[in-house]
Formats: structure tokens, C-alpha cells, sequence
């Protein structure tokens, strides 16, 4: 059952108790089922629709309240990063750096984190094409194998992303672990006026058909009260309705594994 | 079990005894696997790429042996119209009719299909979104409460074609059952110089993920050697690999029952 | 000033009345501006969103209309048929016959159209690239040398078209003239709950920028009054502000000229 | 005549003597056709397809070089940055800093560029609707009105890009200058195994169709010998064959406000 791996938590580190308690909520949802769960969440969102939007307490709180949900939770975490100069202080906390889709192409970014010898989790740009991944893949593994790839969907059309599920197949090929990212994935980017709206309902089917397509993971950003997040609400995934869609993806997990 | 149904069959009648021995081979699962399985298959292709593609053995001959097939196989079998006037002919025959993706926006086809009493199985265009089906169903319904709608993937670019799988979710709501259309949602249109290509490999990562979320039924493009169809042969699943496809599908589908 | 030609007129016969003004307004104007235009009008939407939505006269009188308006103004007139039993009633009257773009793949209809020996213009499918009209205008030279092709905007996500205008310089390798329909390419299918929207205000937008691209004619349903327009009212173009934009537009073609 | 002007040059400095070269060309159509030209050139390629993509001269090299050009031809330049830190020093030299489309959205980017006063030139994502560059003006606005919008391209299917026309009205109602990029618009992205692959022959009738549409400026990367250039070489527009397309332009451009 350890094959299907969750990301998981808040979009942005709104306060050191919240993500604190959401995180012990995960941990005690790794541990009924269990099942590895890695914490994610953001220090800063560095591309905000609008200059008004919260970007989260900055590196240095972040990571100082990642390092506590560690030791507290026993979860690994993973943050994103958005500069090559903050892979090395990220990498002092984090388990698994992440690459935002909007900079996968960005070189240095790329290195900087592989070359901190953590896990680095790319996702895919909105705009490339699943075997194109090849080039970044070939980036980042010439300075280290640790490498997790996500989808999180395609530009279609004006304020619309569509999953390709048949990309997680596609990135596969490539050797390394596949992540459906099932909450970005119904975002409606720029949907609202001054943010990107999203469509929480969906979040269920795409999770569910990435696992019966074939990923190794599935990421979902989640939170205590969606309708309040002060980032990506509209799309973020409820904790509490989070236990019994794990339950049903790790049922189809074993079904496709019978 | 019956909870999953599936539409399978060649593209097209390319002759008696092929078209015979394939619903044979399928009505064979259908037994073993205690499930209900439609023949599916085309009489006339009305809109091949191009003037040579083989289009079929025409109505008359071809509603002949969907007829025979029948009465051997006890299969239900469906098959598509391109003009008015063909339903109640076809209707004689088929326990489906079905409305190709192309002409679902065609009132006077939906119509005179519906007026049928039969079963009509809409394809969604390729050009459509899933909410505008609405309209569609509206002009059946008025006619006849039996529809069942069909996702085949929507225009994506030039010449390749995406599965939203948000889609299955949407249409479900219109109130008719909905297929995922596994075989021409990985066709290229186009994408051969005087036919459309196709990518059979990805046919079960997308069935998979059809059942995962939540689909009434699934529709392949079976064939005894896909490599020597008259149609649709890049696309095409072979028959000797479809019992164990079909059994993958329904652990899953038994698994989201659980 | 021949060499840029235009095809203009209300989507619908609405009535004998308003196409007749209609029409004698636009003959006004191709004399005045010394250019050619063509008198487009349909007698039947066979497509429309809605059951609910207004078709037309029919062919027997919409004929009938069209014939009239040839004698009274001295237009050609242009209008497309749904099944190949309407095409020669149709060149009866008709100088040049349309083949709608949802239909631009049936080839039955393709090739009656061809076979009455009048023009066929067939609109290129909002799914289909450019370079795979060859396979379409295959089909018509098979019968009939007299083609021209129309760039419609093709499919882009949902709800939305966009016009490649790499397209029309790809069409025109075909060797045949190349339409810019600039009214349809600014629909929003399905846009309205009921019908499709339209944003009238990029008419001039994309018309100016098809004929700097090299497009031989420009499309466009014109009206007396488009908030009133039975069909295709959001973007089709005012009559009253119709000789400006045709005078700007040959400004351009001169340009290209000169 | 001055009220289009054009951003042209190479894509990135491949060295001292090639850019000068070039810049002297554009400085002398500049004089010859009485217009504005900036000259474009990159100092670091920071998002390269394949980590062996030539990256270009760095920084201090690349600032040194084109602070000569400006000194040598008169012309204005522009350049293009990719992290914050690098906005002042750029500053010192380029007359206008270019925001990379990918990065479009990456909020300290702008505000760095924007807050050095000079005009920044921020290219549309390949993955956002026009409108929502609203956002993005909002952002650069805070610091400094002085801002250009250049349309590059929307991501269409995988490994094309398509230009909406429609985009320069949208853009220019933001009330800042738009400029069609007609180079970039036409890559085909990974469409090369290790680089992106383009459609040159397509520049005119985009470049073209822009000036039509009402965009302010036209932005081409240019080359002496495109097939020899060390990056964007299938996207780049002939130097000898400049001259000539500049002056059609004007021509439309004349013919527009006639």
C-alpha cells in the first residue's frame, strides 16, 4: 500500500497553528491508513493574480514552522521554491524541494535544487507538452536521480486547464514517479477578477481517475475551511472529506494491483 | 456488475464473417464476465479523411448482418446514422442508434433518431463543451427519454484530441447514462498524410480512468488485427487483448462500489 | 480592386422584406465601391443550440427569396445546404453553394454539392487544421475545379474559437481562394445558455487583420439591426456602419498592392 | 510614421561583433524609413529547452556590448531579465526591460523592473488570456506607468502556440501600447527534440496581420543568418530580407489612418 504515495496540506502557511494542526490531522491519517503522506505548503506565492494577494510569512518563518511540523508530525515536508538561491536554505528543512509549473523551465532553478541532493518535484508548465519534460528531467538529473515529475493540467483555451491523463503514462516513460496534482488541476486560473477561481467538486474524479491511470501519488492541496484560505480556496479540498477520498483512492489503488 | 456496461466492436462492417467472429468472441465475455456488452459497428463512414478510405458495405447489406449477429450472438447491437431518413430502416435493426460527433448538433438527425423509440447514443462534438450537451438532450428528450451521451475528447490544438474527464462528471448531470469513448479519444485526426492516426497504447490508461471517474459505460474500437482494419486500426484495441482489459476495468468499477 | 471580393448578408432569411432591403443596400455599396459581393443568406439552420431557435423559411421559399434578390440587385447569392438531395434545388438559384463547417466532412455532401458544377465554399470544421482540407477539397475537385475555402476560427477550450491566421496562408497553398469568415470567428459557441454569444465589437479587428494576412475574400453576416437578429445576432455587424469598414478594408488590400 | 515602431534584433548576443553588425543594419533602416527601431538582444538564454542550449555572453559581458551598440548606432535597447537582483544593473544600459513571457507572473520580477523607471516591456504567458494581464499592469504600475504588453502566443495543443488578434484590442484597452511579437508567435515549442523548432515563412502574414489589428509595435528577432543562429534560428526573420518587410508594414500602418 506504500506504493501510492499523498502530497498534501495548505496551499500557503497562513499561520504557524494552522498549519500545524493540519498537518497533525494528515499524520493521523498516514498512520490509519497506512500510507506515506508528505506535508506541502508554500512560504511565499511568488505569483500572485494581484499585487494584494497574501504571500505567506516569508522563507525564514516558513521553514522555521516546516522544521516544527516535522518534529511534531513525523511527516516529511516538501516547499516550493522560486529563486536558485533559496534551494540551499529550503533544502535545510525540506525533504523534497518543488519546482513551480510557471519555472520549470528556469535552468538555474532547476540546478540550484538538484544540487542540494533533495528530492525535487517538478511540475509541468501549463504550456509544455508531457514528453518535453525530457529536456528539464535531463536538467535536473545531471546533478542528482531525485526527481518527482507533476501534472497539474494545460492551458485550454482562455482561464481553463485540462488534465491529459494520458501524460502521466507519457511522463513515466521517463523513469521517474508521476504525481496527479488533482486540486491545481480544476483551478480556473485568472477565473476571478483578481484571483484564479476553482472547481472543489471535481477534485474527487480527477484524483480518482489519476490513480486508475496509473500515478504514483496524487497531490491535493487541503485545508480546514476552503471558503477562509486565503489562497486557492476555490479549489482547495476540504480535511475533513479528506480521510474517505483517500479511502476510495487507495481501493482503486489495490484494485488495479489485484 | 451489470452497473458497467460496454460498447465494442470494429469500426466498420468490413465483411460478414469478420464482423460475425468478433461478436462471437465478445459475446463469449459477456458471459464469462457477466456483463452486458453492446456490438457496436458501421455500415457507411460518411465523413472518412479522405475519397478513397473504405466507407463499408452500405445500410442494406450492413443492417442485414448486424441482424444475423444479433440472432447468433444475442447481443444488443448499436450503429450509426448520417441522415434522417436512415433511422427507421436502422431502427429495425439496432437496439441503439447513434448519433456520430460530428452530427450532434444536426436537429433534424437527433430528431428522426429519437422519433425511432430506440435508444440514441449522442456523441459529444469535438467541438463542443460538456454544459452545451444540454441543449442537445432538450431536442431528444422531446422525443424519447432514452439517451445516452458519449465523450470522445475534445479538439486540442491541431490534430490530437483531449479527454476532460471533468466531462463525465458534467454530462452525468444532465441525467443519462455516459460512456467514455476509450478508442477514438486517442485517435490523431488527421494525423496520417490521407487518415487519422491513432495511439492505441494509451487506450487502457484512459478506460482505466473513465471507470475511475465514474463513467456508465465504456466504448472500444475492438478489432481481430488492428493492423490490417479498414478504419480506425491506429486506434483500435486488439480483441485477443480485451478480456483482461475488460476484467481490469471491473475491479476497478467493483472497487468504487466497495 | 476586384481581386478582394465579399460575402455579406443577414444569417437567416428572416423575411422576404428585410432580406430584399438587405440586399439592395449591399448592391448599393458593391457598386459605389466598385467591388464584388456576394449575397449570403441561409433558409434553414439546421444546427441550432436550442429546438426553440428560429430555422428559417425553408428551401422551397427561401429560394424562391434568393432568386428574387439575384434579379432585383444583380447579386450572386450564396447559401448552404445540410443533405445532398437539396444541392442541385439549390444551384438552381444559387451562383455558389456553402458547405457549413460542421459538415465539412460528410463526404456525400461534398461531393452533390461539386457535381452541380456551381462553387462550392466550404468552411473548414472548428476541429480540423488547415493542412487537412486537402483531403476535403479532394473530395470536390473530384468533381468540380470551382473551390474556395473559409477560415472560421477553430475550437480553443470551451465556449471559444480563435482564428489562426498562419491558416489562411496555408489554405491558400491548397491553390484555391481563401475566405476570412470574420462574424462566425468571433462567436462564442454555446456562449448563451440557449445560443451562441458573440463579441460584434472584433469584427473590424479580425476582418482588417484576414485581409493583411493575404485572405482573397472576407466573410460577414451583416444586419439592419443585430440586436434584433433572429439567429447570430451577438456578431453579426451592423448594416449602417458596413460601408466603412469595407472602405478600410480595401484601404489595406491596396497597401498590399501597391 | 513614428507611431509604429519595431523591437528587432537578435535573440541573443552570440558575440560583440555579430550584434554591432546587425544593430548598424537596423540603425540604417531606421534612418532610411524615418521609424523607431529598438534593438533586442538577450545576455543569458535562462529557460534553454536543453541544459546545452547556448546561454549567451552573461550579464556584465552583455551589458558592456550593448552599451556600445547604443553608443555606435543611436538606437535604444532592450533587454530582457530574469531575476530581481538584475533589474538596476540592466537599467544602467537597456532604455527598456523585457519580461520574459514565462515569467510574466512572478510579482518581485515586475516590481524590481518596474522600479528602476525605465519602460518595461512584460510579454504575455503562452498560459493567460489578455485580459488577465490587467493584473499584471496593476503590478508594474505601482512603481512606474511606463509599460508595453507584447502578445506572443497562446499555448495551443501541445508544441504550437496561436496568436488570438483579438488580444491586441483586449491588451490595448488597458490603456498601455501592444505589441505583436510575430517571431516567437510562430515557435512551434519542443517542437525539436533539444530546442524548439519554428515556421519562418508565417512572419509576414502575422507581422502583417498585427500592424491591421491595431498593435502599436512589432517585435522580430533578426539574424544574418538565421539557419547559423545559436538560438531561435528556425523562428528568426532574414536581416536582408528585413528592409522590405518593414516597409509593407508601413504601408498598412499608412493605409490604417488614411
Amino acid at each position: 500500500r506504500k506504493d501510492l504515495f499523498f502530497i498534501l496540506g495548505p496551499c500557503v502557511l497562513e499561520s504557524r497553528d494552522m498549519a500545524l494542526q493540519t498537518a497533525e490531522s494528515l499524520a493521523g491519517m498516514a498512520a490509519s491508513l497506512d500510507v506515506n503522506i508528505v506535508f506541502k505548503s508554500s512560504f511565499d506565492k511568488a505569483n500572485r493574480s494581484s499585487l494584494d494577494g497574501f504571500r505567506g510569512p516569508g522563507m525564514e518563518k516558513g521553514l522555521e514552522w516546516l522544521q516544527e511540523i516535522k518534529k511534531r508530525t513525523g511527516l516529511p515536508v516538501i516547499t516550493d521554491i522560486h529563486a536558485p538561491q533559496q534551494a540551499d536554505e529550503a533544502a535545510g528543512v525540506a525533504d523534497v524541494i518543488q519546482i513551480p509549473a510557471l519555472l520549470c523551465r528556469q535552468t538555474d532553478l532547476i540546478l540550484a535544487a538538484a544540487a542540494t541532493g533533495k528530492i525535487v518535484n517538478i511540475k509541468k508548465g501549463q504550456f509544455m507538452a508531457p514528453w518535453d519534460m525530457a529536456g528539464v528531467v535531463d536538467k535536473a538529473a545531471s546533478r542528482n536521480p531525485g526527481i518527482w515529475l507533476t501534472e497539474r493540467g494545460t492551458t485550454f483555451g482562455y482561464n481553463n486547464l485540462v488534465v491529459d491523463f494520458k501524460s502521466i503514462a507519457i511522463m513515466s516513460g521517463l523513469g521517474f514517479p508521476v504525481i496527479l496534482d488533482a486540486t491545481h488541476s480544476v483551478q480556473l486560473p485568472g477565473g476571478l477578477k483578481t484571483a484564479s477561481g476553482g472547481q472543489r467538486e471535481f477534485v474527487p474524479v480527477l484524483a480518482r481517475a489519476g490513480v486508475a491511470a496509473g500515478a504514483h501519488g496524487i497531490f491535493m492541496e487541503v485545508h480546514p475551511r476552503p471558503e477562509m484560505a486565503l489562497c486557492d480556496g476555490p479549489n482547495s479540498w476540504p480535511i475533513d472529506e479528506t480521510f474517505s477520498l483517500l479511502q476510495n483512492l487507495l481501493k482503486i489503488r489495490d484494485a488495479l494491483h489485484a
